[in-house]
């Protein structure tokens, strides 16, 4: 709020702004390369514009079956492609392995009657809260560059996969063949701005066009790169997803074997009986329904310990 | 061809022509109803445009995981319907049951950020040679209309469906249900020419404009139709189908328990060796591989009975 | 800010949160009339969802030639109506006439072959600060159902033309037979957040969907809607248009026959010499070069008369 | 119909057959260069994926006012292109010039708010039946290379436009500076087949899915490449346009300063007063009315003189 008041003056429009300005070298900095980065409002925006950069109307882009681009977000992949297709890989946890890709891979016939295939897109974490480790990372992408593949992350959650791994940031993206990055900040404390980080950098030449294309260049850009910049300063980012992670360590440790996943980011999915459940939300916790017998939780930058503990109490209460 | 000799004269252009204003009426009577008829070169062309009329953009079209239109139009569906989904639905030989649509819809959660179904698509006979019966469609119908969801019918071997079942063309389509067929010609004998078929009439108001928008609409549009209309004289495309059928009949009584699939028109599902299909392909006969250790053969139109014995005595002999 | 700031609390994501839940509501009472109200992070975005609406992938849109949407949207139009056609009418200031729209009409053949009209757009005020009034608005209502086309209105700027007409919002939107308006705010005070509102709620059906899909469906959206309720409070969207067109009326009336066009709205266009651009620009003014020998001026809601005396005083010591 | 015939034969499916085998070394031999090309069922197709190749959804395609592709495609170059822009030229006869270009790409400003220009297509012969000469073309040719932009022919009538000219078809393409050459054979007496002629063939990779995903891959495509090189035999096509174009000469001949342009292909307009445009069709002849007291006459490949003489002595005679 503080940031947004202080871009809260007369600048040049649309991304020409100071703050927007700071942006490819704030990110280069951070990520130790360099990169071209934008703004944009919205994780699904983010991750459209990066597949439409990777392919072409007639390709198709590898994905997980529980993905976000694939469950999440009403198709818009397929609307900024204009039609690529999603083909889908299995895996526990939402997470896809090298072997599973390759395997997917060998399904598609190399003729022009099917979809070839143009890019892979990996979520960190997961849709399940499970992190990719640099290593796995870096065997996509040695799959990737094997078969001409563009690799995409979308990183909703990449804030808490870095703060899990206490890795550089550098290290599970292009270091391990990672070619875009949609790093989200919203789910993390952010108001209504993403970056969309392009580790090579020829690779964004359209990206203005389709960003201004869809709606997307906004004419007060300003206030969209004040709030990434001030996630970027002091590493708050890293710091809110550390508080996230910390408070769903502890529901998970008060979890016990009710676990169904284990919990590496800020997400917690537990066996719960309607009863448990019901018991729960009556001392006013709000969590989702994930399956029957199943309940998500999600633990937030802005909630402390202290916050959390009489929920981890209540679970290991019952 | 002599069909085609006796268009080439000069005529209105595009459908304006003495044949193609033949079409409705000629199908109409066919099928025992109103029906809107459209001469279209290619069965992924006519599929496209078929689901275009019953699907929007930021819609889905259920189909079997191993549907044509999923597998071998390169994402034509996608293009003509710009960007929607298939989603795609289990079963045997490529069939779908109105119990497994109703698991894949059961799985859509109905809000803003998942795709809609809109339609399902279905081809008969199947890419396994399976035909639908009219109350295994109407099954499906019904559902259709209970989800409010459009009904298209992929018949590129549609011939074959009707030859086997012996029931009229009316039973197998609009009476159970189906809004839109996709009625093939080439696999049956056809040049270049298949029949998209609107049931109800007012759902094909946008096709012309989407045909030309495609360059599907020909100048020379005479040869279209004259080519469909020859097939439907003396129902030749019946009688060709029934030839087609009858043949593959005779191999799978041939092959008894190398049968992958019931034979039921025109292709034939085999458990082969390499060693065993070497030896067919040695003494003049050519078929597909389907799989490690499986043949497809397909029968045609215009093999006689006599023509394809040699190789149901060749698989016999195995 | 501080409506901003307000925000700043937990509550439902999108738009189910109890500030956009007040949208439909708000906007209804507004214009005298049950409405459907979205907000949309830019004009742009807007714009082309409110022309997705009316206009299929295969028609056309008539706009002028000078229209935000062909000039300065980079084909956002075409990507969010999946390739409909702008038509480009004629008209001083920027303004489209009945008979102008009747004499573009004129001009399409009714066949296959062209791409045929579905809707009219206009902006109001006009590129260049023209107002249309509720009767020219009305003629071209008439015109719309009489040759069944959609009506949009781009309102970036339909404060300050509500401004200078005195008038009810209702009179020169739906009493006129515009079906879908862009109320812009941000070129108003706003931050990032335009309405798009349907005066036929059912035109509105399948635009939660195209929103989404286009990656602005923003989860804490009630940063949205509270910027436009704080604008809607009092008048506020009135008063500061009212500012700025006053600001507009007093260089206007200092320049003199220096006018290009009569000075409407908040915009002024001059003849000015290279040499009295530079001396105005000297002595501390920013305006745009619109062409060789002309300046627009845009005036702003947050300047003052006496922030904007001395520019209007050395316009006319020039 | 005896190539069809001839064609009638079982062989490799789509274009794997012994006939498309053959297209790029005949066609590389007539232009006198290495060619990529492809057999397309229409004009709209050939000219829509021609531009689908030099164009991305975000871009812009010049034309004159009165292409084909802007007036009478129904917006296919928009639907294949997924929406990039035509942007219109100005000039006598429905030719371009360079100067009108030049002057054309002057009013689009560089910046992210307006569709860039990325390639311009050009009909040769015109709609109007001018011809551009190798040295016209040259001049649009380098005006592309120093723009970027890519460079495509229409050549609906491009065997006209060589009789008229001939020169050799590689100097009013590739050595002029096209990249893409549309050669229409169905106006001049093919059935249903047009030739899409790349001259820098990795412009080409992607056509074969694009024409796949269109729906003009057909089963048997040796009926269509077996319509082009029966056309390519002995120089059919250019035997049949000069039978053509000496029609239209006499026509023109006869007309004298009815002549609304120069008569350079098969095409003559007329000025003729309601009362003649009914005396002539009276007596048996048939064209179109153009615009009010204008007619379009086409003459055929084949119409011998002896054919068009009484309407040119009827044209005389008025």
């Amino acid at each position: 709020m503080e940031a947004l008041s202080a871009a809260n003056v007369m600048d040049t429009a649309y991304d020409g702004d100071a703050w927007s300005q700071q942006l490819d070298a704030r990110f280069s900095a951070l990520f130790e390369t360099d990169v071209k980065a934008h703004w944009i409002a919205t994780g699904t925006a983010a991750n459209s514009l990066a597949l439409a950069a990777l392919c072409p109307p007639h390709g198709a882009v590898l994905c997980h079956r529980e993905a976000h681009i694939q469950n999440d977000e009403c198709g818009a992949p397929e609307f900024y492609t204009h039609g690529a297709k999603l083909m889908l890989v299995e895996g526990a946890g939402a997470k896809v392995s090298a072997e599973a890709v390759r395997h997917a891979l060998s399904l598609i016939r190399d003729d022009v009657h099917q979809v070839q295939p143009h890019a892979l897109s990996i979520t960190n974490a997961t849709e399940y809260g499970q992190v990719y480790t640099p290593a796995e990372v870096a065997a996509l992408g040695a799959l990737c560059r094997e078969k001409g593949l563009g690799f995409h992350m979308d990183g909703a959650r990449f804030a808490n996969a870095v703060a899990h791994l206490g890795c550089s940031p550098a290290d599970v993206t292009w270091r391990a063949g990672v070619d875009v990055l949609s790093f989200g900040f919203v789910k993390n404390g952010g108001m209504s701005a993403e970056a969309l980080i392009f580790f090579k950098p020829e690779l964004a030449a359209a990206t203005p066009y389709r960003r201004k294309r869809a709606g997307h260049l906004f004419s007060k850009g300003r206030y969209m790169a004040a709030q990434i910049l001030a996630m970027l300063d002091d590493d708050l980012w890293l710091e809110n997803a550390r508080a996230a992670n910390a408070g769903a360590r502890m529901l998970a440790d008060a979890a016990g074997d009710r676990l169904i996943h284990p919990v590496e980011a800020n997400e917690v999915f537990l066996r719960v009986s309607p009863d448990e459940a019901a018991s729960l939300r009556g001392i006013g916790f709000d969590f989702y329904d994930w399956a029957p017998g199943e309940a998500r939780l999600v633990t937030s930058w802005n909630q402390s310990i202290a916050d959390i503990r009489p929920l981890a109490d209540a679970i290991a209460a019952l």
